[in-house]
């Protein structure tokens, strides 16, 4: 099996097993391993409610980082002040077995909320867990962290940027699937990178790609207690050190950026129950967060996600969701497309209706294009549609 | 048949019609009128987008009022600006036939955005809506101004004001019945009294009853574009004015108040495929702005909603809404109860699960409390569970 996903940078390692939190033998325990100590970056949910892990981490994210430790199944969350010595606990016990210190270990979790984390069965799993570590083991690693994801989220490329004998890389992987719905969704991601690269350059760098990704596919700034993206340098390409504002920095960021979205595009287009992706662009904006909360409250408008399921093209959902938001907009003016149709420009436009029906019927990604004619700002936020099996899925 | 509804109060007739607007001959053109001049209210969408028809009464709304006329089946909204002139020739030709000015006339649409409004039919309508006018014909009105709704939305109530010779009353009827919806969903609302109030009295206790119950059902401000609550005050009951302030105006308000709550519930309760009411109280609230944002942000969460369809006592998805929202919360001591039964304080508590679940199963109101120990502050906000019906009525 080849390098790829979180291993494609130089000197990461991967595993998965299953410690017994999920039922049916699934792997519920991933581990990311660097053969050198990390500089890391992080972003962390803004709910007030927050995961013991995601405590955990927060405190110890500035310290060199030498793995990370994620289980799926358990949230450990609202669960009981003791969770949080347990979760201690873990990153002790691991600490020890791979002999580095227990704060260069961070903690992620995702699944239920109000449950004891089961710390027993996952200690007991541990020595497994490092004993199979290895660069080929990205794609199980992957599966550790998913709860109700259907499709696995990994995403690598190269930045350009020279290293000693290699060009710096970046990988990641990423948990997510149900940013269909904007009150809770737990979205987990990692990023690895052999960069050599300054903190400062790397939170800077993981904060704006962030932005302008996973938190376009969330609405109304819900996020759930336990969402975290990490970004781990390894500085194993040994580049001359990226910094701020340099050239070398705008490369890693776009790269960063690039990774970022692709893996915020497959979650949306996973949402619980989803059959397409919703992916809207607005322009106009007087300003980038007027931009920003129309795109987000479009794609987060459960009467627009339903029209799409039904593959209706009822712009008006589109329109009645825009003009709810606070933000500046041109109301005898904006416009509206469809699917690349222009439907909608101050007022209705002719169209070809059952054309574009079977074109929303066909496609797999719907496109809405809203001009708000205040500005010259820009955003696209993604989400998917709203089916009947979303609402079974959740309702158990 | 009985007096009841919005022909409760003295002085006031009710008639409908099957205009055209919608298929299969039912009613979707409602008159209200007074016979005596009214002193109006009203509470309109914030919405950017909003209907000709509510822009045509948002204009005319502090004239005397002698009457109003409800179309459903068609919002008048984003259809182009032609529509506002025929929506004023609707006015015209009304004022004609019941001799009183056009400026006394207000009227108000609901249904699909986007189409221009079948004005000519309307027209032909209107002596038959006239003719048919009857103190009797309160629920055939209720009738011709529902869409998606399930229930007919009438309330009435005496106010134990002293009039001349009867109590002064409240009546009211509404339609909606997508308040299960965050993004769109038309809530009109329409009351009617014989008290003798000033204007300002009116509108103050309108917009307070009006912000404590129909604000309370939709979430995050979002409203339709159509939107619009309307008292009519037509002095019949011949009481001695009623001023800001005084006795008679707070003995008004917790009528206005109970008229209004009582049709709130019925639309949070009729959600378009909802089969629960789900009523959230919070309690401990910083300020009266962080107790209505956390109440609105859970009876809302598509998660917490699919849970009450499934009969899910997931508590954890009720904290996880709370804490996305931008108010104070003790988040080590906030008290969650379900159905009654406490669940949460600081931690998960004891409950029995079973017994909890068949309560949710057989209960057709699901009661949250929580407690967010932050201050004295109350709110309570309605919503409905979120079901597959849901899906079906709004994909096509």
């Amino acid at each position: 099996m080849e390098k790829g996903g979180i291993t494609y940078p130089e000197g990461f390692y991967a595993s998965a097993v299953h410690s017994g939190i999920k039922q049916l033998e699934k792997k519920d325990l991933s581990l990311i391993l660097s053969k050198s100590p990390c500089v890391a970056a992080g972003t962390f949910t803004t709910n007030q409610f927050k995961s013991y892990s995601l405590i955990w981490s927060l405190k110890n994210i500035n310290n060199p980082i030498n793995a990370v430790l994620i289980n799926s199944g358990n949230a450990n969350t609202c669960n009981g002040k003791e969770n949080y010595q347990h979760t201690e606990l873990l990153a002790k016990e691991l600490s020890v077995i791979i002999e580095k210190d227990t704060s260069s270990i961070l903690i992620a979790s995702t699944g239920i909320i109000g449950k004891p984390l089961p710390h027993t069965s996952i200690l007991k799993a541990m020595p497994e867990l490092v004993k199979t570590l290895s660069p080929a083991n990205h794609t199980l690693a992957a599966e550790g962290i998913i709860t109700t994801d259907t499709i696995l989220k990994q995403f690598h490329t190269s930045t350009g940027i020279k290293g000693k004998h290699k060009e710096v890389a970046i990988g990641g992987m990423a948990k997510g699937a149900g940013m269909i719905n904007p009150c809770m969704a737990t979205m987990l991601c990692f990023i690895t990178t052999d960069a050599v690269i300054e903190r400062d350059a790397l939170q800077n760098a993981l904060k704006e790609a962030v932005e302008k990704s996973f938190n376009m596919v969330t609405v109304d700034n819900d996020t759930s207690t336990n969402d975290m993206a990490l970004c781990l340098a390894n500085g194993e390409a040994k580049n001359k050190t990226i910094r701020t504002g340099t050239d070398e920095y705008n490369q890693f960021l776009s790269a960063l950026q690039t990774t970022c979205a692709e893996l915020a595009k497959m979650i949306a287009s996973d949402g619980e129950g989803a059959t397409k992706l919703i992916e809207v662009t607005v322009k106009g904006g007087w300003s980038i967060k007027d931009a920003k909360r129309v795109a987000k409250r479009i794609a987060g408008s459960n009467l627009f996600k339903s029209a799409v399921y039904g593959a209706y093209p009822n712009w008006g959902r589109i329109l009645a969701a825009a003009g709810s938001v606070n933000a500046k907009i041109d109301v005898n003016n904006t416009a509206v497309s469809l699917c690349g149709v222009r439907v909608y420009k101050g007022a209705p436009l002719r169209y070809d209706e059952k054309k574009l029906q079977e074109t929303m019927k066909s496609v797999k990604k719907i496109t809405v294009e809203v001009d708000i004619k205040k500005g010259d700002f820009c955003a696209t936020a993604w989400g998917c549609d709203l089916t009947e099996d979303y609402v079974k899925i959740n309702k158990e």
